[in-house]
């Protein structure tokens, strides 16, 4: 068992857990995007979310809910990103699929990615690309 | 009815729909982080996730992996973001709950937002004034 995540499932890596029942953890990132930013994962080793059943994505979902709700309730909180990021490509660090719950205020100077419209006609391909996909 | 995302399931606003069924709606972001940016919501109108309940949630995250999955079989797709804004103060436009599944390449150029260490003894106590508030 080599994963950071389970380690910390297991207790044999520390970590400020915050909540934990039979199917999910969660616990302070090290590394705050702003401080009470938490991860909330599945105690269940699978690395991206499209690895997690439906049956364990409900519980963890209901897990992120209830610590969104928390941070919520803390008179400094005035917004919430949930983020979840697959291949490192996309940012994964840990190869054991996590959701962030990072609590986020007025002006705290993070930026979000900047979006460019479509061409003329460009939309309308790619949206046909993905439905042929699925 | 003055919420565009109810619009565009009422289908009185034109989008680039790629799934729908009954509870879900997914469709192209006008305003592409990267081509291929798909948002994805239910039909219901609540405004922010721990308004959605516990039987929505799952339709949702079920058409969020679909997404996924067609969108990693696309060859200049290397890893996936699935993001979800609640309130302005975190970035969120559009107050109908929504899910950003945002294609990602190897040096794309969009940056994470960087953490930074708690000082020592912090994040215990953080830890604490979270799981007092659950």
């Amino acid at each position: 068992m080599d994963c950071l995540f389970c380690k910390i499932c297991a207790k044999t890596i520390d970590s400020d857990i915050v909540y934990e029942d039979e199917k999910v953890i969660a616990f302070l990132d090290i590394n705050p995007v702003n401080p009470g930013h938490v991860l909330v994962l599945p105690k269940i080793h699978v690395e991206h979310l499209v690895d997690l059943s439906d049956e364990d994505i409900l519980p963890v979902m209901k897990v992120v809910k209830k610590i969104m709700k928390a941070l919520m309730s803390q008179s400094d909180v005035e917004g919430i990103n949930i983020l979840q990021n697959n291949y490192s490509a996309a940012g994964q660090v840990v190869p054991h699929v996590h959701f962030h719950v990072i609590p986020r205020k007025q002006g705290d100077g993070h930026r979000h990615w900047p979006g460019t419209a479509y061409q003329e006609g460009e939309s309308a391909i790619m949206a046909e690309r993905i439905k042929s996909a699925l």
